[in-house]
Order: structure tokens, then sequence, then C-alpha cells
């Protein structure tokens, strides 16, 4: 069922990315990319092959030359069906050959950087999430070359949507504030964290979603681990859940937390609702053009350091969001990138009680010319739950 | 939802494979094991993320240590709860912490070869599907070491099963059988490939299946492409129509192909049938232990290129399965390694004519003491659908 909901973008929308892309490269001092499947060979070339195997397919771009999709000759055929197959030569291989071989003939005829052993050229960029074994055969067949991970090298290659992309996101993020407002109507006490949990998957694909990549259900202590999916706990009358899901609509990602209570809410428990509520709109309120990704983080912290919780909040602030649901940028101290309108990312922060309950609130917020949009946006308030 | 139907493997057995792996490692030469999220690190350990992302998480294993876990501080508490997670150390480390010099620590601590840059000590064996982005983080920080993929050093670690996994395949097996007996009693003509494949989704996933990873539907033209999943086109009355499904049920794999047709066949049609059944049997009948994989692709390519059509097979015949779909061994020309009672791999012989119908039929087979044993039981007669 891959790619049965192609993004709307043109053949041209995908030929300016590749451009644009063996661009940045050359002024980021790389040799060139190679690009793997997954979302940056999807967002440069809208071609998602069936299966990600031992069988090497990669994207070729090298600034001046036309890009090239190496392929094997069985996966041929749907790679040309691709939108973006007409801004590139597709240069297939069959079983028997040596992909790496086929490669590395592309990349000598570009005149890449390719020197004797030990002293090492300007570096080819490689996504992050080729595989080891791709890696280890390019370096085996060219040993003067040098590599760096696309996340390293260009950060912010897919960091900045353009107008179509932040429809998409938009429209994914109404698609999982649909969920809650049919999730807080469930009952919760009584039922499995995996019941509700199950509840959330079937909700997002309801609303549009192809795919879930994540529905997180932490009640009472489950809540207190900000990475607990769900479980057999069988939620009480009384418990803090935090409810955190997305997945993807269309191609774009969605991603957003909030926090119920099964019936009345101790004070302790509306005090720290209360100070994530406020972070979260700090952190909110300091997104514009310009701002560091560090200042975001800084803003949400203080709020629940001047509160006295600083050493619950245990994680980073947010993460980008496109078409992957976790990607740079990332609001950490130290990210000095500057914001720029069309970035889209989270901002998330929580407190975390060990053993006892955690909150979380999280929208996808994206860059305006002024300030910043929300994607998200459900009450903020403590729901109360049954 | 990860993880929610566990194998029934107990701590015990995750030790015993991880201690059989270091073995072997040491055995093909490897000065160890560095094991990233996914088949190899379920198989081993019964560990699976939440997801797979840019914070490293690795598996160490060498001979004549205890194994140990690098994980993000983040994952530790789901990854204490892995049922192999008592044989092994859990090595937590924060964001902000380099996860690559905690790595090279471990491995140094370890006596690894760790020698000047140009001379290299005994490669590390390292999963395929490790992100580039790691390795490089590891070769930057260990500039002496060198790596090899595991599937080219160790490429029979998981390929003989253990009786449970043997039950688990062929439970995984039955259930994909049953889909498929559901699936014949659909209507075909007038409806899409899309349709059709959505069903045997549905239906794979009502037998049992936490996971479909293909539902191929090749109608009429598009079955003589054997890597096109589904599309739009409509099927008709009087098309051929290819049925390749699986996925994993219970962490196992199931994977089988029928070739059905909508209302009567022609002449050739029936021919060409008889003649993919044939060389199927054939395949299958070649299974037995000290044979070597390739003798199972000559067998069955024997049938089809006296028949005539050698040059409408254009695949290999068959792959392993496991906690994949799709690994080794493969049944292809050059593989010599010899067939292991416990083996386990699809016998999936194929002709494809261009622009007009293609037949495959495939079963998951197992070697026993004496031949090999079928975990896909429905006819391989041609079936008629509407």
């Amino acid at each position: 069922m891959t790619g049965s909901t192609p993004a709307p973008f043109t053949a041209d929308d995908y030929r300016a990315r590749m451009e644009r892309a063996a661009r940045s490269a050359a002024d980021a001092g790389l040799a060139g990319l190679l690009v793997a499947p997954g979302p940056d060979m999807v967002w440069l070339t809208g071609y998602t092959p069936t299966a990600v195997t031992e069988r090497l397919t990669v994207l070729v771009l090298t600034p001046g030359h036309d890009p090239v999709l190496v392929v094997p000759t069985l996966e041929a055929p749907d790679a040309e069906h691709a939108t973006g197959a007409s801004g590139l030569t597709l240069h297939d291989w069959t079983d028997g050959k040596d992909p790496y071989a086929v490669t590395a003939a592309l990349l000598g005829g570009r005149g890449l950087p390719h020197s004797p052993k030990g002293a090492e050229g300007a570096p080819i960029g490689i996504s992050d999430n080729t595989w080891a074994m791709h890696l280890l055969g390019l370096q085996r067949t060219l040993p003067g070359t040098s590599y760096a991970s696309l996340t390293d090298a260009l950060p912010m290659l897919r960091a900045v949507k353009d107008a179509a992309e932040l429809d998409l996101l938009a429209a994914a993020g109404a698609a999982a504030d649909r969920a809650f407002e049919e999730i807080r109507k469930v009952p919760f006490a009584g039922r499995r964290e995996s019941d509700v949990g199950h509840d959330l998957a079937d909700l997002l694909r309801r609303f549009g979603h192809s795919q879930v990549d994540f529905t997180i259900v932490g009640s009472g202590p489950n809540g207190a681990n900000p990475h607990h999916e769900v479980g057999d706990r069988v939620i009480q009358d009384g418990d803090m859940v935090v409810l955190d899901f997305g997945g993807l609509k269309d191609g774009y990602g969605s991603d957003t937390t909030r926090t119920v209570h099964v019936g009345e809410p101790t004070e302790e428990e509306r005090t720290v609702h209360d100070i994530v509520r406020a972070a979260q709109e700090e952190g909110f309120r300091a997104v514009r053009p310009g701002v560091a990704c560090q200042e975001v983080d800084r803003a949400a912290r203080a709020v629940i350091t001047d509160a006295g919780y600083g050493a619950c909040f245990i994680h980073r602030t947010g993460h980008g969001i496109g078409v992957t649901t976790h990607e740079p940028p990332y609001m950490i101290e130290g990210e000095e990138q500057p914001l720029v309108p069309g970035m889209c990312f989270s901002v998330e922060p929580g407190i975390y009680l060990p053993g006892r309950f955690g909150v979380r609130i999280e929208d996808i917020v994206t860059v305006t010319e002024d300030g910043g949009r929300r994607f998200n946006n459900t009450t903020r308030e403590m729901v109360i739950v049954g």
C-alpha cells in the first residue's frame, strides 16, 4: 500500500528540491549526496521502495549533474512511476552485479575526490539511515572517499517547509486533534492502557492517517516514563494519563500530547499540570524568526525550573516534524540554529515524578513571519475523563 | 504497541543465543559484534525500542565478556523489561553525552584491536541495518577499527531455527493460508487491486498477524512486474492475478504466493501456470540437508528453462525467513551454503510475460532431517475466482 496517498507535489517540485539539495551540499563543502530510501528520498523524489532490503537503492546528487537513481532492476518499474522520476535518470542493476561498483563508477565519472588511501577529499553526505552494509560496500570500493551523515552535514535540508507542506502538516495536526476530541469521550477507568492505545490508533486511521507511529498511554506511575508506550496496566480512577500520539497523514506527520485525569485531580496534580501548561505557553511564545532553537527550550524550561521542578524535566523541549515525526531542528540547549519561517517542530515540556505520575503537553508549531502558529488546538486545560 | 505479543522465549534462550553469537563471531575471526535495533537485536535479546532514531542503541557482544546494551537513558526503563535483559548489562547515556565515546570505551576495555590508522585489526561485525550515521560516529571515535556487515561475516547467524521458532513459523504460514482460503471467495472482477490488497491485509490481521509487510496484487500486465504492490488498476474478467502476501505473527514471518484467474483461463495461461507449479515442486523436492542453496534454484529454474521460458524467470528462487520476512539464506546461483535442518526459506519460481501477465507460486519450506516440509499448504492448482 506504499505511496497509496501521494503527496500533491509535481515533478517540478521534486526537481527543484534535488537541485537545491545539490547546491546546499556544495555550499556546505560536500562533494555530493548519497540518499537512501526513507524520508530523504521520499522528500527529494516522491519514491518509496516496496521494502528496504540488502539490495542497494541510492540517489546520487552532485552539483552540475543530473540526479541518478541506482536501483535494483526488479524495482525499476515501480521507481519509474514515482512523481519525481522525470527529473532523474534511472540506473538499474541486476542480481549478481556489484551495486557499489555501479555507484562508484557514477561518482568517479563526476570527478569526485577519490584520493589515495589516507588522503581524504571533500566528504560525501550520506543519509543517516543508510544501511551500514551499504556504507561499508562504498568504503571498500572507493577507499579514498570520506563520508558525513546528512544530519551532521546538512541538518536543515528538509527543515523549512513550503506552503503545500505546511497545509499537509496542518491537516495532520487537525486529524490528531479530532482523535483527541473522540478519545476524551471513551471510558478510561478499568481498561488497560493498551486498549486506549488501540482506540487512539483506530481514531488516527479513521481521521486519515495511513501510518500510526506511536500511541503512548502512560497512566499513573507509567506517565513518569516519557517513553513508555502502552502496557497491560489497568487505568484507575484518580490516575493522571499522558496521551502522546501521532503518525503520518498523506505523507506528513502529526504529534500531539495531552494529559488527562480520571476523575477529580488532587491539588498537587492541578499545580503540576498548570506549570507544564505555562511552560508550553512560554515555549510557544518564544517562537519567532531569528531566535535560536535553544531559546525555545530555555523559555519552557525556565518556567519549570522556577517552579522547583527543573530536575523533573528530563528531555529536550522539542523536535522537528515533516515527512517523519522526528527530525531536526531540535529545541535543545546548545542548538544555536536560528528559527526560519516555515520550520515546524514540537513544543512539549513535561514534569515526571518517578513512581507517581507525569504531565506533558505538546503542540506542533510552525514559525511564521512574526511569531509562531500552532497546528494543534485542542484545549490545554486539564481534561477530566471517566 | 511494540512487542505486545512476546515470543515464547525465556531469558535463558536469549542468553544462549548471545553466547552462541559471540562464539560464532570469534570462530569467524571477528573481534566482536555490534548489534543495532531490528531483527538481530530482537532475536538476541527480545528487545525492540519504541522507535529507531538518531539516538544510539547498540548491543556489544565480545567473546568471554558479558553482553552490554548501550541505550539512551530515556529508553532504559523499557529495555529493562525485555525478556533477554537479565542476560546483559544496561549501560545508559543521557542526551548531550557522546554515545560513540561510551561504546568505544566499552570496546577498548575488552582489548579490542585498536591499531594506529592504516593498520587494521580483526574486523567488528555490525548489523547490516545499523544507521550509517552511527557507523561513521564509531569510525570517527575509533579510527583504528574495521567493520564487516553481519550478513557478510556471519550470514547464517539466525538461519537455523529451533523447535519453538519452527512452531511460530508454521503458525504464521497457517494463518497466511487461512487468509488465502478467504480471499479466493471475494469478488475480484471490477474491483481495484488496492481493494483486494486491503482485504488481504485485513485477513492477515484477523488471523493473528501484528504486522503486514506486503500485499502484492498483480493483475493482468501488473503481474509481470514481480515487485508491483497494488495499484488503481481495476481487475478484469480474464485476468491472471498474482497474490503475494505476508507479515509477522507473534514475531515470526509468513510469505506465500498463489496466482489465481478471474474466470476461465486460456490454454497458454494454463500451460504457464503448470510450468511454474512443476518448477515449484522440483525446487521443493531438491530440499534436503547438505544440498547447496543454489541447487534449489537450479532445480526450479531447469523446469522453466526446459519449457522455453528461462528468460522470463528474472529473480532468484527464494530467500530465508524468520524474525523478518526476507533474510539469508538465499536460493540463488552461486550460493554454496549447504542446507541444514531447521533452515527456513521460500521456494518461489515465476514466469513474467511483460505487458501480459505473470505467474508465481511460493511456499515457505523448512529443511528436515531427510527432506523438506512446507509451511504453506493451500492448493497449488490454479484457483478460479469471480
